[in-house]
């Protein structure tokens, strides 16, 4: 995700990476050609019985304008509900160490502090990983988590499992006192909420044909607009035509990288720094050093 | 539901199957050849009095954008909460299970581990042929339940209530303690809630006269295009309005396979994939083997 | 509510009933009749001054399809909620037996248990009448609750008064033990919801002003709309200006029948069928026989 | 709030009152002397240079359906949210009532009884009040909760902690047992909610830009509309362009009443009847004697 | 933000400051400069070439509809969210407040509730100044508070673990009695959601992308809004064009106000004086003195 510090408006005008520009570059090209094709052949007798004008282009307006604002509403939606739980994993964890720390007599001594510590970092680092299909380096992982997530393929579930162990044993030991323990199942509930959350987001893509058929209409419109411009506009027309071909392609590629929010393009969630966040908050709770914070990179970008 | 691995922007608008082409195919052909006729017609002296133009379509649209824009997201929605319901089914089923594992003592025994799994995976397998209006295969039941819905219509209110009985006879033998009852009960309502939620969406489809309201105007704006547009775009009238034509046909029928989202087309949800999810999430947690995932087929299909 | 199979594509442009086509057909023939009149009158010399064209009507579309599309998406959305409360009562008036089954020593006794199911049973009864605004047949209320609800305007609250004295009886009797009276106590709570749901929809409709508003300004558009085409459009006038005024004027009729979902129209909600499924429901539970569920009329209507 | 019997379509269109036609009605007239004087002037040689046409107002059409659209629903939602507020007020109300009712040993005395159901009935009137920044009229508060809300501004909150004082009262004199502590606090606790929600809306208006921006969009929109129309239309510009005035300016001025739903405007909550209702519920749990429900006045106005 | 007494209709569209217009006005300047030019320039042959009209304008209406239209309600719910979490901030501290002055036996003695008035003035203070990057001025924060957030960087977090500290330490000397630990440890969590839902909003804004995207949209498009219009409206051009680009630009503007609520422009939220609500909200139920609200300055601004 790009965060940057808020620019000069004249500045803006000419970002280059933040504005998917590299990726849509090479065919903006293909349509200023195109556009200018179009002009030259304008004026040909060939072309009298193909009278194409921008009146019909209109009434692809009314499709092309449902298409692009219902992918695009339902993708950030699907990103904002992401970031939503990816917060809310952030808030159960600092609560779970919270009840943690105030267990009763005896208090948790060092190294219990530190395996709840692990977990709830575990926690957050499996299930970032999971969720891009990328390998856990082990060696990341606090290393008394390791031995319970070697052999599993659902690490995330086994880390909240290897949490309820932790309550349950609290329990049996009597240290949870009567009234720590639905506080505490909740809050491991909750992590299921979580889970399940993401993994129903990560697993359902939007309708591929939604994709399909945005795709095909923006491009479709695209290679028409030069020619139904071309008669009324002349050399306006590539101008023109390539700034309304810019807008609509570019849409439609920022909500096909919102639509996943857990991969790893520009726009995509900072699974990473938001990792870090909630290791950060859980140690500061228990008083352990801490990590320092992700930074963005030098274009901004956070990971 | 159609899963596709991301795909080049290029082979996306040659896709065939994931959008509805099949099956507009023969109506788009029939729009073509009334487009050819209308160009062939236009310079007819008959024409004349009925001089149609594409302008006052263009007032259509408004009707149309509403139509469209309102059918499309109201389906959308019936199908992304549909979708949340089995997520929840999943991440209930999940925490039953877990809790019903930290039984205090004594811990479950095998074969009363495998009755909570099984009650679990038949939820599960009845609710997705409820909603589906298919017969359940008795013998892909687990043995343990068949006998109980097996004189039953409402098969998965049946297995609720299953597991109800499997949670009283434990408190009843003493065995939940104080503190696991509450939590229990409450996934027990939880249940209960995806229950009802699927049946509502199952049940109360989206007003009809909605249908047939866009779908007369669809057809007729479709049927008045190629006139409308004839006189003068010339020979660019087929591909023009078949184009448009195209958008708004394709987009009728995704609405009307998504607003069901418990049938079997090629966009709805895939229940048995869905399902298989379930089993597997509930037998790693109690330790047993898994089956395995479901795949998509070769049209990258899951049913 | 209109639910019918799944229609050949062509057969649904002529449905009639399902359409709201016998209320508004009259309308539609004085606008079809002032379409022809428009295109007769168009030539003579009176006309010149008053040189209506279809442009300045676009202008209007843009206040059509705020009112239009606003008043829709409200309609539905309090059908929508209205549907998911009465879902809820469903889903509630189940865990309500479920849990009243499972006291604990000694179980309901036959008369105990019919006690309860004609309570739950009465409560939906008598708040799809409230809704409604028709009277109960008292002879269609289980016998024993008659008497409850006699005496009283509000008979659904009195319903839920009554449930609240047999939970209260019924903990007094100590029958309850500790963990059910929390859980029944919620679920009196979740009655007293859907019950205020349902009255604050059908006691407080959309401002009065946009129905107003709305109908305005689709009567003047449709009054003018013939006018304004029938210099360019000849003798196709009536059947665009026909078409377009046959969206607009349905759908304003559409809505404004969504817009009070507990009505007798045929878009309404059908409360009688969601009733006898909730009896079903609750009977079924019971071990009692059912009654047989409603079934669409010849019109596939549900009322 | 006007609440109106379904009205005859053709009646509807000349309503007077609940059209905030009186409110609007002197700039109508002064943008139809505006239209006229528009098309006058049209043929002079002065206006040649400025050549407005109808096509350039399509263009500000976007900012203009986004103003509106957004700030109508936004306006909206923001009534809705305080309808349900004030529902959920009645519920919880009744709620509580039915709760208090409930006490085991002893049961209320009629005193007892008598002071929950005027705390009641006061928390709904000084909310009323509170909220519309209207002086509580003392004499209408039942006399037993003059005295506690006579030195204090805020007198909603103070009924909230005189309900608490009565939880509390009863808790100590072990009234309460065990089980209706928790869900009267969480009573207390939705009260709480309920006024902290009012309070919100009440305290934040719709960013006050956006009203300034659409007004001026608005007006500015509608002083440019007749010169625009007056070149192509002649003397059908005054009908069209004070129709389309009309609507925006109506709309404009509907959002502006809704937007404060607290307000005492025609198109506002009615707050006095809603207070009514909840006294009366109320009222009839405990078996006192009913006040009359509110009526609407002459104009099918509810205050 | 601006809170303005309603204000007459006439006088509103000559308001300055709450409009944005300070900000804008030289680059209207400059847009008004342009379209002079292109009026002048229009009639040049140098111009038949580049044959700018605005039809093709329209059809990047659709584009600009899109992100306009989303950005502006998402910047929106955003300003909308974080003002409910603040009032949410406001319930939970009143009813904190409440929970810790029903204490059964003994009742707070004096300094325990200034601990408790001190740490809820704190933790809105301190959160405050958090969300918006400013330092808390230490001797702003009541004394007893200082020392605990003096040496860490999350200071609102913190504040919470001492109210945390608090209830473990009522409930350690036995002072909460059985049924007040529930509510407050739910109330610490409803803290915890509230801090962690604004840290969500403060740390992730709308993706970059849009904002550039919008950006370059709206000032190529009001860059060739005067070439496009010259040609047919002559002299009316500069006003038409300043006047579409207004609204266009200071749209843009504000949604990029609001999309960051928790800034210090004119249109977010008024952290300041929501704060001294809580304060004063916090010590009118403890009995203690009030601050004065804070009121709006001469421009009717709130901080």
């Amino acid at each position: 995700m790009i965060v940057r510090p808020r620019m000069h408006w004249l500045r803006m005008l000419f970002v280059w990476r933040g504005s998917v520009m590299p990726r849509i570059f090479p065919r903006l090209g293909f349509f200023l050609a195109l556009a200018c094709l179009a002009v030259v052949l304008q004026p040909l007798p060939f072309n009298l019985k193909f009278n194409l004008r921008e009146g019909p282009l209109g009434l692809l307006g009314v499709a092309l304008a449902i298409f692009l604002g219902f992918r695009n509403s339902t993708a950030y939606d699907r990103f904002w509900e992401a970031r939503k739980l990816w917060g809310s994993l952030q808030i159960v964890s600092r609560s779970f160490m919270r009840q943690a720390l105030s267990l009763p007599t005896p208090a948790l001594s060092t190294e219990e502090r530190r395996e709840v510590t692990d977990l709830l970092r575990a926690l957050a680092l499996t299930l970032n990983h999971q969720l891009r299909g990328t390998p856990v380096a082990l060696d990341t992982l606090p290393p008394g988590v390791r031995a319970c997530v070697e052999q599993t393929g659902q690490r995330a579930p086994r880390v909240i499992l290897a949490l309820a162990d932790w309550v349950a044993r609290m329990r049996r030991e009597g240290r949870l006192g009567e009234l720590l323990v639905t506080p505490l199942e909740a809050n491991l509930d909750r992590f299921s909420e979580v889970l399940g959350g993401c993994e129903r987001i990560a697993s359902t893509p939007i309708p591929y044909v939604y994709s399909v058929m945005l795709h095909r209409t923006v491009y479709i419109y695209s290679l028409l607009l030069p020619f139904a411009l071309a008669g009324s506009l002349g050399w306006s027309t590539p101008l023109v035509s390539v700034f309304v071909t810019y807008t609509f392609i570019a849409l439609d590629m920022v909500t096909s990288e919102l639509e996943d929010p857990f991969g790893t393009e520009p726009n995509d969630l900072p699974l990473d720094a938001l990792t870090r966040n909630i290791e950060r908050a859980v140690l500061e709770l228990a008083g352990e050093p801490l990590p320092p914070p992700t930074r963005p990179d030098d274009s901004f970008l956070l990971t």
